[in-house]
């Protein structure tokens, strides 16, 4: 359980931030002054790295705002403020960008406060948001204890299989999705293809069902950007357990199967490691559920063990869970 | 006075998001809650656009934070909190750097609380920081009055001067500056130049006079980093007032006239639209001056009038001050 890239070099910045307010890095958010009334958090998203190259400003918008509202959503936070540092290429339509961009602050109750503007060569834009706390405590990673029942907010890999569609030709074009040819005619499956290119480009952060936690401080939460193999060794590192997980309990969207089937894309491998669901990963004591009226999507998917590793069963038989997912430093560090 | 690409662009957004908070885009920093306790901060450098690609780790970080904390300066802010978001190619020494960038923390004992890590095609950093005021007030952009003196805490210019000699093959090696052939042996010019480079690589934030500023309540600053032409400009429209600004009275470095027409550049460009001066330009009541001991490079360069228009006085005779200097989004948006 020593992480991949990122996390080691997450690992050695901590230790070497101690005492100058490290401790908390790699987490969701901070938490400002310690453990106090804000929490901060800064995501970046570059064109061509993070996404497809061309998606139209409005998209890139919405999507950006989307992945760093999910961090929020999973320290239990109420969005408040936001500072933008945009650095586009010449002839970016900066107008159409900021317009969906505000639109979508509003929805959230956000304030745009403030931010840098610069031309560069690459789309990259870094946004920090501050939150405030939904009830007296933030929701942590490190609250899991043996014994909890380990939830996830909604379906897995969907947004993994929508970036797929998009890098073999799906486009967003004005309200409506425009498929690539490989997707079968069938009005299911196209429904299916839509449902997951949306998702992968208009994420919807579980900002409610981060509340209801916050409300009723409960355990632990984690943001699933990285994939539910990656994140789940990040919550048991964090609150120093280990999990069994059901593979035939992981949610899937209609139709999920037979489109990757069709594709030729790994159905487990995206859930697993596919990344950027945007869903909460959460655990709960025993007798607890979230309220199906609120949360439909929400569903048990194993369990907290004092046993520090992790575990997949398939077919009644248990696997080594394998820490993999998307690494933001591969070969890199 | 209608602003560059980058300003027409803020004075849109600041209309747009009027309501949801954008009332203070394109200020130094923004205040939370509304005047509030937090001052925060979003500042972009990219390799190649900001700085000349191919600098030390070591040397990226400690410019990056401190231009950033020159905007906490200019507001009167105490550094509290960092948030950064780091993209970098592939092969990038993130240890070299963030040891640098976690002993400047310590310096300024501001605490590195969170970010994010990417790889990415360009070097790029945004670096967000929180700050608590110093006093009561904050020190803002829109107080200057009719008949203040205007001042600057440092010679101008210089800091452009070096990014001209690092475009002409000046380098930091290890301590030392290597300078290109073109710098004379004569020890004062090499000095000079060489001070200019260090001034371009590592700005020294003006955090002491930002205090000074607040406690005293006085009137306005901002923190030159786009050229005293364009941010003084930023700064009258802010206030509603213009200026007359003396062109003897702007402070010089040692030979940097001699050193700026040896390399076939304007000093008073440089002065003037430079950029990245990273000084704080400032308004004080008339009798009012900063104490010598502890700026002694402060100046005053002029007076601020009610006619809201903007002059240079050259040899007795006012001409129109341009409104030019670095335009983060020139012929872009």
């Amino acid at each position: 359980m020593n992480g991949n890239n990122e996390d080691r070099l997450t690992g050695w910045l901590r230790h070497l931030a101690a005492g100058a307010g490290g401790e908390h890095i790699g987490d969701d958010a901070a938490f400002l002054p310690a453990g106090g009334p804000w929490a901060l958090t800064t995501d970046t998203q570059i064109e061509g790295v993070h996404f497809h190259s061309g998606l139209p400003p409005a998209t890139l918008a919405r999507r950006l705002l989307a992945v760093n509202l999910s961090d929020l959503a999973a320290v239990g936070a109420n969005p408040r403020y936001a500072l933008l540092a945009l650095a586009a290429p010449r002839g970016f339509d900066h107008r159409t960008f900021f317009r969906a961009f505000v639109a979508g602050c509003k929805t959230h109750h956000l304030q745009l406060v403030g931010g840098d503007l610069a031309t560069g060569p690459t789309w990259t834009a870094a946004l920090t948001l501050a939150g405030e706390p939904v009830a007296k405590r933030w929701v942590e990673r490190r609250g899991a204890r043996p014994g909890d029942r380990l939830w996830v907010g909604g379906t897995l890999g969907e947004s993994a299989l929508g970036f797929n569609l998009v890098l073999r030709g799906a486009r967003p074009e004005g309200r409506a999705i425009r498929l690539p040819k490989r997707v079968p005619a069938d009005p299911r499956w196209q429904r299916a293809a839509r449902r997951a290119v949306r998702r992968h480009l208009a994420p919807h952060p579980q900002l409610a069902l981060g509340s209801w936690l916050a409300r009723r401080s409960e355990r632990s939460a984690i943001d699933l950007s990285d994939g539910l193999s990656q994140d789940l060794h990040r919550l048991c590192r964090a609150s120093q357990v280990g999990a069994i997980i059901d593979h035939h309990a992981l949610p899937q969207a209609a139709e999920f199967e037979p489109l990757c089937q069709r594709l030729g894309l790994d159905p487990v491998d995206l859930m697993l490691a596919g990344g950027e669901d945007y869903v909460l990963l959460f655990t709960l004591a025993p007798r607890v559920r979230p309220p199906k009226n609120l949360f439909p999507a929400a569903r048990p998917i194993g369990v907290i063990t004092s046993e520090r590793d992790l575990q997949l069963v398939v077919n009644g038989r248990p696997e080594p869970l394998e820490e993999r997912g998307w690494d933001h430093l591969k070969e890199s560090s």
